[in-house]
């Protein structure tokens, strides 16, 4: 009877060894492709240097960041988090991805530059999503940045929280505010300039962060970030150590960071 | 020490379970996703009528169909199989929705008519996958149906089989080649223009279907297709029973199978 037992046991046990080992070979061929996807970090382009790391939730990630140069002066940035997690999140990043390049390639044969207009790309990333009709929405934190003039133009689609401007030891979260896109047909983002000081840290997280920090409200979780964020170390594993984010660990939610640094 | 080994394996089984559970969930979630963008089957257009039905190998398909109607008179359908299967090829049945969605969209607000020139979609189709870089390649059958003239002009990216057009019971391969999209920056594709029975059919498989039928080379096993297509009912169902398609089962790839009937 025993033996019966652990015959029955050893075999469910193989099967789904089987079936996991299947899945997980599938989400290993995707989180590749995502992974190619993604910007290499870190970027330096004068005097600036752009660098990131992606924490994925359950192997494929509902985050993703972009940073590419435009022309001779300018560089976009972005993040976005796309609403849930996984697979069906990670569809999105590849529709962002594809956004981006063909946006990018229409300014350089010279056709459109809404490229280097963050409310412009948040309305194209609104269609794309609604036009799919995937159901899926995702927040995003569109900036340019003027290298030759270090000034930034920026919009806000719901991303939270917002970035972080770090300069001369004192932090300060970036204003502005607007829909995320994919959930309404008709949407306009402002578009925000900021000045930046000669030497600065932008410091950029997705949500996932604020699952990770104990604080028990999102307000005091929110200045632990900028309280915080200046003692951090330029590098990418010293902010994660300083919040406690393990990067080998499995998050309920996808973690990114993506941070810009003049030097 | 039996006791021990037989409570090992029980944990063993109860962390496989949760772990597959887990990716399963992730797998449900991606599918629902790409049954969204799925084109509702079947479509009736005038005397036309689109079917389609994949089956997926591990969840997540590399195959896409679509079938849209494009201004008064026409259908665009296109079957698409992306290299390899699974969540990293499901990535690129999404750039082919959006594409699509933006191409039908362009031609609605009188921008451009691309959507009914084949060989233009293929070219957008090859750049998209290409400027993402996501080292995927994709064979598609890209057809526009003039319901008006009862003509199709379609262009062939690879696609193998190609479809099938049954007319007053007898059977033919449709003509064409060309590259498969996402491998060369040059790519030009021919557009073949052909003038409709007054009544026929068009059967359209995915290659999958080649690795479950019986005959030992790919000759024979078009030519079984070829000589079973005009012996088959109406419906997706007979077809895939003809062919001894078991949709339950998983296969090794993907099968979809497009259908245009006019009756």
């Amino acid at each position: 009877e025993n033996l019966k037992y652990r015959h029955q046991l050893e075999q469910a046990n193989s099967e789904l060894k089987t079936n996991l080992a299947v899945l997980e070979q599938d989400h290993q061929a995707g989180l590749q492709v995502q992974m190619k996807m993604l910007p290499v970090s870190p970027m330096q382009k004068s005097a600036y240097i752009f660098h990131h790391q992606i924490v994925p939730s359950v192997y494929l990630s509902g985050d993703f960041v972009e940073y590419v140069t435009v022309g001779p002066d300018h560089v976009v940035f972005f993040m976005a988090d796309v609403s849930g997690h996984g697979a069906s999140s990670a569809f999105v990043t590849v529709l962002m991805k594809n956004l981006t390049a063909r946006m990018r390639s229409d300014y350089n044969r010279q056709k459109d530059d809404d490229i280097l207009h963050p409310a412009e790309f948040l309305v194209h990333a609104n269609d794309e999503l609604l036009g799919t009709g995937i159901g899926k929405h995702a927040t995003i934190f569109y900036a340019v940045l003027d290298t030759q003039n270090n000034r930034l133009t920026y919009s806000v689609a719901g991303a939270l929280p917002v970035p972080i401007l770090i300069a001369n030891g004192e932090a300060r979260y970036l204003e502005g505010q607007g829909a995320p896109v994919g959930l309404f047909e008709e949407t306009n983002y402002q578009e925000i300039v900021v000045d930046l000081p000669d030497k600065f840290r932008i410091m950029m997280f997705s949500d996932g962060i604020l699952e990770v920090l104990e604080q028990e409200s999102l307000a005091k979780k929110e200045a632990f970030l900028l309280s915080e964020a200046p003692k951090m170390k330029a590098d990418i594993e010293s902010v994660f150590n300083g919040f406690n984010v393990d990067e080998d660990k499995q998050y309920p939610d996808d973690i990114a960071l993506l941070i810009v640094d003049k030097v």
